[in-house]
């Protein structure tokens, strides 16, 4: 039990161990509390029950903006985003002036546990159902290190000397299913648990997609039967050996009211409108260019002004707007979220559990919603998640006297 | 209100701006809420209670353990122990087996928010009541760089070359009290007003003792008489133009049984009782050889092991003594409660809020009580501490969206 007697390896300050069984940790995109409870409630979640009941099991907060990548490079790296520098799927390139969607690992500051993990000799799998997450989880991984890195939307591209990994739907039996589907974070647990049962992984990191979320609500017959499936195959990892571990990246929120329409701040109209010479730009960090389900409207944006000179007035005002939960500026909200300064806009605005805020009303497309009710995450009613493992850690109250967060999940499954 | 329009340092991955007006920080040694709460209630404290009903107050969270030393550290740094390095007031050299007391900086990682203000040209001025504590906290403060730092304990000693001022009990028009007094703690609080007034400093760190909280209850005559003579002084700076911000290094918690006698697990009579090979030296992290109203005896220790095969089964049978809230591995604590994992012992156990857990019954000199019911702190239950400012953050629930700890003060009295 002391750092002596096992390997580890460290990270931002924390110590590490090296697997000493298959380990897997699975990140559920937009992993509400609520969708785990009503599964629970309804029964169909028999495996992750008996994680609750036998297992470990907390409600935790996720790090701040409630977004996947921000979530995803903190639960690999154990760290919040002021640490490894990502705050947004998003960003307007202060020196540049440019807006771009972040790509690959080229934000990211320092390395990933994963990728610590790999150089001791732990032989990685990481696998996420869209690829543009694949390119920034990649970073430090590669098939000479024995990894294995792929994303489900391009297992029909993958190459053993990129991905480690080679003609992966004939390979698994499966079509790489659509970008826009549940069955694409069902591949993701598929192609994990292959691999652990052909054993040509020590550590897995599962990352999936939270299409199903932000179009059905917890309970609802599809999100069961995305839950079901989920839970079938944690199951399946347990039979086959593996320790496994569970949280999510972000919850999710219904924004929508009564009669189904969008509450949406746009919040660029009202500040362009109020002071015409403020150069506001709002840049909100959930943006995709390639997502439609959420119409880029997320519970956090960042407003860039070219004038300052009025930021408190409108710090004031922006909290007396209906929908907007907290209006901070952008250092205030850097310290209290322990997100990167140097990234930060001049004003955060956070939006309440029921509302989205945004830029300019023609910025956003709410035609492309289909018909579904908004669901979206981002802000601070999205922190909760659950954080679960499938072996315990007893005596519950001891192991609670902890604060955990969804970053502490690789803690939580080698350390204790 | 950007980074570029307000000189700021920063330490530790944080940010903190310049004072703008003079700044006092004053930790209240052995702050528990109680004290805040009973005063209050009392109607004896009108300056603490406008803080409340005026500025900011929530009730925080201490670093671990809760002691002084480390908490002191803590706030002057911003950062928990695992960072600083400073997780006692008393240490196991791993590495040659002998005991020490931390009486100077040189355990600490890393400079301080003052040392770097200091560097910036904020002239800090640093008092504590006691001079142990003085020779860590005056790490990176010297009178070339305008800082003055002293303590009230040896305010006789004080030269021009070393504390950067002299003659202090003449120009204070007040004798260095007793080390074991209440009115240890209101010299500091005098002479860092005087300094205000004198415009000697525009940065004020203020640490006082907690001789008071050790012996005597909340309400009790004792106790809202010193909390009335703080007060008063708070009041004082806030007269004088200063922004105040308050909080405290831990709480405190009566320990001893319904007839008066302290709660005590023996742990290391127990273990050698047990495990008579197991070599366990139990460290009582808030011993303190010059200090007699705790007897070494407070609610956190660490278990160094030379025959460590029982450690498991160590751990089981320590979380079922009466009085032990935690048993872990040394390895587990340190990640749990964030502090140094290499100078973490094999085991730590943490005693219950009634409790206190000490090593060998020969080694803790109850008779030093002097007639007092045990009041003791460093455990889990002496983590609470209030977190006040003068002046408002407002809104109060955009602002209490964070989750504060006493080692924020600085972020919050210097940038919102």
């Amino acid at each position: 039990m002391s750092t002596k007697s096992t390997p580890s390896i460290s990270l931002h300050g924390k110590a590490y161990h090296l697997p000493k069984q298959p380990t897997v940790v699975v990140c559920i995109d937009g992993f509400d509390p609520e969708y785990l409870q009503a599964g629970i409630d309804d029964g169909i979640l028999p495996n992750m029950a008996a994680f609750l009941k036998n297992g470990f099991h907390q409600t935790a907060h996720c790090a701040m903006p409630s977004l996947t990548n921000p979530n995803n490079l903190s639960i690999i790296t154990g760290a919040p985003t002021s640490v490894h520098g990502v705050s947004g799927n998003y960003y307007l390139d202060k020196e540049t002036g440019k807006e771009h969607m972040i790509v690959d690992d080229s934000m990211m500051r320092g390395t990933t546990i994963l990728a610590k993990l790999a150089d001791a000799g732990v032989r990685v799998a990481a696998i996420t159902a869209k690829d543009k997450l694949r390119r920034i989880i990649q970073h430090g991984l590669s098939p000479e290190k024995g990894s294995i890195c792929f994303s489900a939307q391009c297992a029909n591209e993958c190459t053993e000397g990129e991905h480690g990994i080679q003609d992966v739907e004939r390979w698994l039996g499966q079509a790489a299913p659509a970008q826009y589907s549940g069955q694409l974070s069902l591949f993701v647990l598929d192609a994990g648990l292959k691999l652990l049962r052909e054993e040509r992984a020590d550590l897995f990191y599962l990352t999936l997609s939270d299409y199903i979320q932000h179009k059905h609500t917890p309970g609802s017959r599809e999100a069961n039967e995305f839950m079901k499936a989920i839970d079938t195959r944690l199951g399946d990892f347990v039979k086959s050996g593996a320790v496994v571990a569970v949280t999510g990246d972000h919850g999710m929120s219904d924004k929508s009211d009564e009669k189904g329409s969008p509450n949406v701040v746009f919040l660029e109209d009202i500040l362009h409108s109020k002071w015409p010479g403020c150069g506001a730009r709002v840049i909100c960090p959930i943006s995709d260019p390639f997502v439609k389900h959420h119409g880029a409207l997320g519970g956090f944006v960042r407003v860039h002004l070219t004038e300052k000179s009025a930021l408190a007035e409108m710090i004031t005002d922006c909290r007396r707007i209906p929908g907007v939960e907290v209006a901070l500026t952008g250092e205030e909200a850097a310290s209290m979220y322990e997100m990167p300064l140097d990234r930060e806009g001049d004003m955060v605005v956070i939006s309440t559990k029921d509302f989205v805020v945004g830029g300019r009303r023609e910025e956003h497309d709410l035609s492309q919603l289909g018909g579904h009710r908004l669901r979206s995450h981002g802000g601070l009613s999205e922190q909760q998640i659950p954080l679960l493992r499938s072996t315990s850690v007893e005596p519950k109250d001891v192991y609670s006297t902890k604060t955990w967060r969804n970053f502490d999940i690789f803690d939580l499954v080698l350390n204790y």
